[in-house]
């Protein structure tokens, strides 16, 4: 088994309230890739560099054994940069400088074995790159996808149109309501399942996730982090995480969604602790499992006998 | 085992999304012991009401077998009257007319019966009549008082001085943080503790509910609820379910807490769905179970291995 990831990669400059740093590796499918790594292998990351990405960052993506093949290199520009900064309550971002660069080239172009994953891990970047690769992929089994409020805005028939086309959508609360209309979240997921999607995660934060799928409601909870150093990625890591564990287990029943949201909210949590994807850097297996069952623990409601 | 249960006793005049009513019984008291009626008996209920004040509402509580020996009648003037208006998301409530009337008499004034009740809620309302509880009350094995944030802006040093004085203190998460000066809900926690109480619970309304005891967390899903007719009352209706189940159950364990989250939570989601208490007027025992079952399902993570 094995899952494809595309998405953007980059360098970002991030200032939160614990500091402030500079061309730290950022983008949807970086985080995407690194995180889904920990769980299926290979991970096939299609993206595109610049001639300025640094022999360091691409041996963080080897080291994690992902497949490289994927990842176009142009030598005319530089990586996509993205500047941006948070408030005191991390609640809002401010973006102070954004040069696509390369990135404004990029057409994804699959290798074979890319066209053969099971599961399809759709970062979020323009609808129309995304159509671009479901126009490639033979029958995978499961196909995700992100987006924002940037595409929700100005480019929504593109959107619905891939939207349409995909298994599960992945959204934060705030998009979900953008999209719809709609101020309850259940409304709008019953607008979104009308758009063509089974399946559903409304990320909610520092609230945790839901998972809405064939008529039945999964409430995640948020592990309790004290200091969020930096919320960078966290949307991302979560969906490597759910769709790395979705791709190894192969296993696409409720139940296994369950464990997806899971283990995906592990990663994130792990991806808060520290700048851009460094947690990642040295995170073990151990950890994951440990912080899965302190999630069990978290929100285990005893039976009512007391 | 009994409760006793101090607070206002109001009338309302509500106007939400849904509709406008004027006149529905409404108050701290109110919800809190209709609440805690399906749990435990018997209820005392010590508060303060006006000439107005209506027979049937009268016999609303006393058909739940509420002690009303310490509701006391002022015919001098009229019941308590507020008046709000919630914006269309329901997040935020405006006041429109606040007439304290025979309230601002109120001197609670426990009966010897009340003195003895094993676990003691404190509705919100002055620190200070809350202290005269505190000080009439014989060695009860719980105590857990709601405030709010007039309360934390005007009358900071007596509220501190009652919070030393409990075992638990349920606020919402604005409060927590406004009553702290921390945004994050866990250094809120911390600094609560402090204070005095052993334990907390934080009421995030839509996300569900926070219950810090012991160093042990324990996150509470919220009920789906497409739409929530009326807020009003769902905060007591909450700390009603929760104490009611713990007086009931005289069981103090943090296991037997996490449970009277779960019938707190499932009181409050069958309050918001009618106007004031009047989805308490129907409700069954059976239907409080088959919710806390669904908030078991809501809320369930299977174990790692697929």
């Amino acid at each position: 088994m094995s899952l494809l990831v595309v998405g953007s990669v980059a360098y970002d400059g991030t200032e939160t309230p614990f500091g402030k740093r500079d061309r730290v590796p950022g983008g949807s499918a970086t985080f995407l890739s690194l995180s889904a790594s920990f769980f299926t292998n290979p991970v096939h990351l299609i993206g595109i560099v610049g001639k300025d990405y640094a022999a360091e960052d691409i041996q963080r993506f080897e080291k994690r054994g992902i497949d490289l093949e994927g990842l176009q290199r142009d030598d005319s520009g530089d990586t996509f940069y993205y500047a941006s900064k948070y408030s005191y309550d991390l609640n809002h971002r401010e973006s102070l400088q954004t040069d696509l660069n390369v990135f404004e080239r990029f057409d994804p172009v699959l290798t074979d074995v890319a066209k053969k994953a099971n599961v399809v891990a759709l970062g979020n970047i323009e609808p129309r790159l995304q159509l671009r690769v479901l126009d490639q992929v033979e029958k995978p089994k499961f196909v995700a996808m992100d987006t924002m409020n940037f595409w929700i805005e100005g480019w929504n028939e593109q959107l619905k149109e891939t939207i349409a086309r995909v298994d599960m959508l992945v959204v934060n609360d705030s998009e979900a309501r953008e999209l719809t209309g709609e101020h309850s979240l259940l409304k709008a997921a019953e607008v979104i399942f009308t758009m063509g999607p089974k399946h559903l995660v409304i990320k909610k934060g520092e609230h945790g996730a839901l998972l809405l799928t064939d008529g039945e409601l999964f409430s995640a909870p948020a592990y309790p982090i004290v200091d969020i150093f930096d919320p960078t990625g966290a949307g991302d890591a979560f969906l490597g995480g759910f769709l790395g564990w979705l791709s190894y287990t192969d296993n696409f029943s409720k139940d296994n969604m369950r464990r997806a949201v899971i283990f995906g909210s592990v990663m994130a949590s792990f991806t808060v602790e520290e700048f851009g994807p460094e947690r990642l850097d040295n995170l073990t297996n151990d950890e994951i499992q440990e912080r899965y069952y302190e999630f069990q623990a978290l929100s285990e409601i005893p039976d009512p006998q007391h």
